[in-house]
This record gives structure tokens, sequence and C-alpha cells, in this order.
């Protein structure tokens, strides 16, 4: 029996099974799950399943399982690197359903959630409890697509990443079995550690539909601050003396000189100069904080910053934060009926500066517009690249991209640091990580889906198998 | 053939490979590597290999493969929970020569160093760079073993455990394949993270050969205090209070009124009584230190902490840390001729206060001799339980042990915070766990080690392996 014909025999299962308010087949469902936020294409499931439970995701991995039809969970659709676009004759599984807030001990900083909770719903819920959860990419991502792709943002500096802000996962398995891991407390050394592998595995190894979450206390005061430079280079080596000094600053955001212009346009930032640029944030107890602004101020001057500019009040500072997040959709503004597709390479911090020095002449040399931000105090950047919106000028930017990474990778690197591979970085990976851990990932992979049902194609670059 | 003729049969190709210099069948060496720091019996093996680099890892991993021969690795031997003891006819591969330091990155605070040095050694090299490493398990351990073991110590509350502080590994698979992992960037969002896998694996999955570790700015000024209590409770709420407030402590220890007894008869703290008490340590800036201290003497003193004690000086200081660390020491000498035994619990904070009492009741009732003492910021803590060297003395410890476990995996706890499973926690690890989560461990297991030749018996207990 082919993929397509198992595919269409469990449909009608499917909606035996969980009803018809939980099935759809309809066109329009259909075609809203054929892509992400990604340049890589799109192709329709057979079906879309909103799943309401973690049983409604095991019933329906059991059916997939038995008939050895693809799976490919989604959340918000947010993905920037195609992993939510269906492989061949797939379903797609909705967890947008899958919104409750299960538990908040708010004594020991933790909460339980569903996989389909995004982050802003879950810190509005949080607002009265002095709590929230750091970790905030550009999206209005899921938790549960969070964790697939071992997503960060701009809070990373000083709270980390997903990896470091997950205590504990329920997963449902290829088979349809439920398993936890982790669990509430802050560490433990028993047992192998299943929720970092589960962490970043882009829903190729099980499905996750619960997260027991890190929080965080509300810092007593946050302080934001612009500086501007005349030089990239000066830029880069303030944010990383600040991280050098151990200075636990809350963001240090770098936009280039490109990327300003267009938020200058873009967000009315008229009081600022369309040159290289640093967006910091300081949150803690008052001292601590006039502390840290007052070392980083001396760092930034050392390096031929101009004067700061503070956002002393609460609205000031969102507004800055504002700008700084709709930073592609500033460059998307000045670029009518054009494609913008971002990069994600990260380096060790002191090699930024070369690295960007590099890719400016890239970016140079290619003709094409494209802005430079990031995250610097991880190495982390983006570059926004516009092209025309065609099979064209898509391999343009491709082209582009290409170069970037393999300038990112010969510095030790890597291809991204918090987009993860989907369909986007594939032939990235075998560069990164050499053959021998990629054939020891695929022997994880046939381990815990020896019929590569669990959103098959993403992640994983084809090839041998460790074999012990 | 047997197992026992394999591995004799492989002594002398070894003697031919590496030379007689790294392969001891020598009794006394062989006895030094039969047994960690731990009760858990020992084991002689068959021979000792000492290995000077990762060539010499796969070499000795490729016969033992083709033979099929066990392999245990072997570090500073300072396992409390039987890690290191050979399983039957095996070889111990000791990387106690592995000591070089491959690379310091100081601008991007990182290092890169061969498995066998100690953290103790690191420190020492890296004290005119302003860096350190800050995990500190109590014995001199190899930072290979800290890995193997997920260890962390006094200074987690702040700057996390081995989980958070190491960036890549390289590992020598069962078959003696060499694979890197991780690597220098701080964050990736690239293949399933295979890092956090072998943290923790206890030489069950692969044989880590060189680690690249995250380093940290020695702050610019530490302080540490101590204060003490006439009531658990409150001493454990200040430590909650501390850690909900958010203040970055960098050490909070509990050490209970027999502890702090036998601490002040063994490292002279006579300025001190015999009650609960919480060492403290601060640091940073100077601002931020003194911020940081009047918020925890508020909080110690609002929850009836009597004044507190500081140690102004390094030297002071370090009498403190050394009084600490020398707990173990402390009880032991008060026990001439009897055996030691520590216990590992976490549980999360606000059941902290819950668990020492009960935990207190079961002391009571066996009629034992035990301290209590630990990394209360964590919620981890050890009960230090002293009875007559024999099997029944052990036995004795080993039931209280048990109700001590039970009552933390009641409360969503676990048997190790940072000692590890090795064979002493076997049994409690399907409880803790659930069968589900062990099905894919072993998994795992059987993916990376088919013929189960590395360190066999220890982490896992037998079970059902899940099969997709």
């Amino acid at each position: 029996m082919s993929a397509l014909t198992n595919t269409s025999s469990i449909i009608s299962q499917l909606l035996e099974l969980l009803g018809a308010d939980k099935v759809s087949t309809n066109t329009s469902v259909c075609d809203a799950h054929s892509h992400g936020e990604a340049y890589h294409g799109a192709n329709m499931p057979e079906a879309v399943i909103f799943a309401e439970s973690t049983q409604d995701v095991s019933a329906v991995l059991k059916l997939c399982h038995a008939h050895r039809v693809p799976v490919v969970a989604f959340g918000a659709g947010t993905s920037v690197e195609g992993h939510v676009t269906p492989p061949a004759h797939s379903i797609s599984l909705d967890l947008s359903r899958m919104v409750d807030i299960l538990e908040v001990n708010s004594p020991d900083l933790d909460c339980r959630v569903q996989a389909g909770i995004t982050r802003q719903a879950l810190n509005t819920f949080l607002r009265d409890t002095g709590l929230f959860f750091p970790v905030d990419p550009g999206g209005e991502a899921t938790l549960g697509g969070m964790c697939a792709t071992r997503a960060s943002g701009t809070a990373a500096v000083r709270y980390g990443t997903m990896k470091e802000n997950v205590l504990g996962l329920t997963v449902v398995m290829a088979n349809g079995e439920v398993i936890q891991t982790g669990g509430r407390v802050r560490k433990s050394s028993t047992g192998y550690d299943l929720t970092s592998l589960f962490i970043g595995s882009e829903g190729t190894l099980g499905i996750i539909t619960e997260v027991q979450l890190r929080l965080h206390g509300v810092p007593e005061q946050i302080s934001a601050a612009v500086c501007q430079f005349d030089r990239l280079d000066d830029a880069v080596t303030t944010a990383t003396e600040i991280i050098q000094m151990g200075i636990p600053i809350a963001r240090v955001e770098l936009l280039d000189d490109v990327q300003m212009e267009a938020c200058i346009a873009f967000s009315s930032l008229t009081e600022f100069q369309p040159l290289t640029t640093l967006f910091f944030e300081f949150a803690g107890a008052p001292a601590a904080v006039s502390e840290q602004i007052a070392l980083t101020e001396s760092i930034a001057l050392d390096n031929n910053g101009r004067s700061f500019s503070w956002a002393d009040t609460q609205d000031e500072r969102n507004r800055l934060w504002k700008a700084r997040h709709n930073a592609y959709w500033a460059i998307k503004a000045k670029s009518t009926g054009k494609q913008v597709i971002s990069t994600d390479c990260i380096v060790p911090i002191s090699l930024l500066t070369d690295l960007i020095t590099g890719v400016r002449q890239d970016i140079e040399q290619s003709g094409l517009y494209a802005a430079i931000l990031g995250h610097v105090g991880d190495g982390n950047f983006h570059t926004l690249i516009v092209t025309e919106d065609t099979q064209e000028g898509y391999q343009q930017a491709l082209d582009l991209d290409r170069k970037i990474v393999a300038r990112a990778l010969a510095l030790g690197g890597s291809c991204s640091g918090e987009h993860g591979v989907g369909l986007g970085k594939l032939e990235f990976l075998e560069t990164e990580h050499g053959s021998g851990a990629l054939s020891v990932m695929r022997a994880v992979k046939a381990a815990f889906d020896p019929h590569n049902i669990l959103n098959p194609g993403k992640l994983l670059p084809a090839g041998p198998v460790f074999e012990g």
C-alpha cells in the first residue's frame, strides 16, 4: 500500500476516533498548515488534526504508526526554516488548542503548560504573580515550538535559551507511548538527559505535549538605553567587553547602519542617526542596575560610543524594544513586493567583528540590500537579505547565505543560533558537526522512530547510521 | 569464548599496542582501581590501561569492542556511587594522565581540556587570567568524571552544574570511533544535543576524552557570612526567600545542628553555636554585593536569624569554606572506625522544610548518628549517616537512605542531585523516571553500545527497551 493510500485510509478512522471537530481536510485549513513563515515552499497535508490533549496526540500517533503515516507537529506556524512544511502524504498535528496552564508554583519559580500556549499568553497570565518567562523569539511562537527548535531571543544573554529554561517534558513517542522527562527539581544526576535531547529535536523524535518551565522574578528595576557608534568594530568590542567583565546585562542588541536607517523610518526613532547602534537593557535591584549602567557607559565611551540615550519610562522602553522587534518589518516596509530572508549564524564573540566585516563585504559584492542585527552578547546575528520575490531572487539570497554560513563555520561557529535546521539548514549540518556526530544523531533517530514517521526529512541529512 | 578468556587474550595485544608503560596488571594498581570512594564493594579489573591521548582510548575501545570486553573509565576515583567499580572481567581505563589544557580563549570565556585534569589543577592554571571554572564537587574530581556524573556543588545556585558549563566534548564511542559534540558557541539550534546526552551518562554511552568548558570572570568583590538559626524551618525559609527575590547569591549552604557541632570541633569554629546554620557567599561588583548583603541580612533577620558573622579577609573566607568542605571529615572524625554514608536527594525548594523535618524523624527512629547539610538554594541536601563498618551497619544506613529517598520521590524530587546513579541509586530509577522514560533511555544505550561493553550494569536497571 502506498503512503498516499495509507494516509487516506486513516482519515476516516481519525474522524471516528476524535470527532469531526478535531479533524479537517478543508482546503483552506490544509493550506494554512502547508508552510511556516519560511521561503522553503509549501506542501499540503492530507489532513489537519486539532489535538486537545496528550491522549489525542497519543491516539493520532498510534494510528499513524500502525499505518506508517508521517506526522508533523504544528504550533503557531512561525518557523522560518521549513520545520512545519508537511512531508509528502502526511498529517499536520496542530497543538494550538492545547493552551492550558496546568500549574504555577510561585515559591519554586516554575510552571507547567500545555505545548500550544504562546509565550505572550503565558506572560499575560503571569502578570500579577511577579514572575515571567524570559525566552523571547521574534514571533508569537508556542512553547512547544520553542522547545522543538531550542529557541532563544534577546534575553538569552541573561536568562539562557530554552535549553536552560525547561525542567521537564511530556512527550508522545512515535508509537503513541507517553513518557515524562525531567521533573520540577532544578538539577538531577539520575539518568540520561532526555529533556535536552527532545529540546531542539524539531518534532523528529517525539511530539512534546506539556512543558515544565523555569520562571524568573520580574526585576525590581529595568532601564533601557541606546548608544550609537561610527564604527561597527567599536560597537562589537563594547558588547564583548561587557560580557567579559561579567556585567549581568539583560539585553544587548546590535543594529547596523542599514538596519537602523530602516528602523528610524518604520518606528519614527527620529532622535537617532542611521549609524551602528547598541540597544541595552539593565535589570535587577536598584544599586546593581546603577552600577551596571555606569560600567557599561564607561566601556561604551572608551570605545568611541556617542552619549547614551535613556528610555526612562516604561512607555519609552516599550517603544525602543518594539522598534527592535519590528526590525524585520522595517526592512520589509522598505522593500514592497520583495522577499526578506534571514540568516542566523553564531560564532564565539571574539570573532564577531571579523565575521560581520566579512559579511558586509559579501553583501556589497552581491549587490543586494541587506541589514545586520543580532544578539551580539551571544555572538549571534541575523542578516536580513532582500531580493525579488522570484525563484531567481531566492537563489540570490541563498548564495549570499551560503557565503555567510561558510564564514561562520570556518570560525568554529554554527549555522543557526536559534532558528533551527528544518529544511533550510540541512546542507550545512555535516560541515558543522562532522560525519561522526551526525551518524550518532541518526542512531538516536532510528532508535526513537524506526519507521521514520516523525517529521521525516527535517533536521538530519541522509547518511550512515552509527552502528556501535 | 568466555568474557574472562576474551579479557585475558587482549591484554597481550594491549601491551603490544600501547607499550608496557600504559598497561598494568599489577595487583596494587588493579586494587587502586577496584573501587571509588563508595561503599558498593570492590571488584578487581583484569588490567588497568593508562591512556595518554584520545587515540589511545580509541585503540583500547576498538580492541575491547572486537573482543566484547567491558571497559570502565577511571579518573580520580572520587565517585561515591560505585561508578568506577569494574564490572566482571573488565578493563579499567584510567584517564588521569590526560591533563593537558589544550586552549584558553580568554575573550570568549572558554577553554578546552583533556578529561583527566582535575578542577583544582585547572583553576590553579587559570589563576593569573582573571577567569575560573566554578563547578566544585567536594572531591578532587577530574573534569571528565564531573561530566560523566553531571556534577555540581556549592556554586551551582549561581553558575549552574556541568550541564550548563560544558560547551562541547570529544567522545570515543563503543567501537572506537571518535566524535565531536557541540563546539565553542554559547548556543546553537542545529541538531540533537549530544553534549547533554553524554553529560551524566556515567561512561555507559561513550568515553569523554576532551571537554570544552565555559569559564567565568573572577568577581571583583567576594564576601562571606554566616548566620545561625534556632529553628531549621527559619533557615530554609531564608534560603527560599533569597532565591525567590532573585538575589544572585554565589553560595548558600545549610548545616544542621549536628553537622555544625562536628564542624565546630573539627575546624575550630569556636565562635559559633551548634545550631542550624547558613553559610553565604556574595560575589560581583561592589555596589551589587552590598545590596545583595543588605537584602539577605534583612530576610534572615525577618526569619529569626541571629546576627551575621562576617568573613572579611580572604583568609577568613577560606577558613569558613574549608570548614564547609570538610563537613564529611568532621563527621568522620567523630566516628573513628565507623563508616559514613552520604545521601543526595533534591526536591523543589518549597518542599525542603517538610522533607528535612521528616528526615530528622527518620534519623531519630533509626537511632543512628547522622548530620544534614546541603546546597539549600537548589533544594539539594546530603544526610551523612554513620554506622558500624560492617555489612549490618551498611544495611542500616541503606534502610535509612531508602526512607529518605522515598520521601523525596513522593515530593516529586530526585534521588540524586549531583552524585549520580552508579550502582547505588539503581533501585530508585524506575520510581523516579517511570518505566516509559527508562525504556527510552535503554533504547539510547542499545543504539550507542549494542554489545554492552561500556560500564555495563551502571545507571540503568535492567528492563524493556523502547522499540518505536
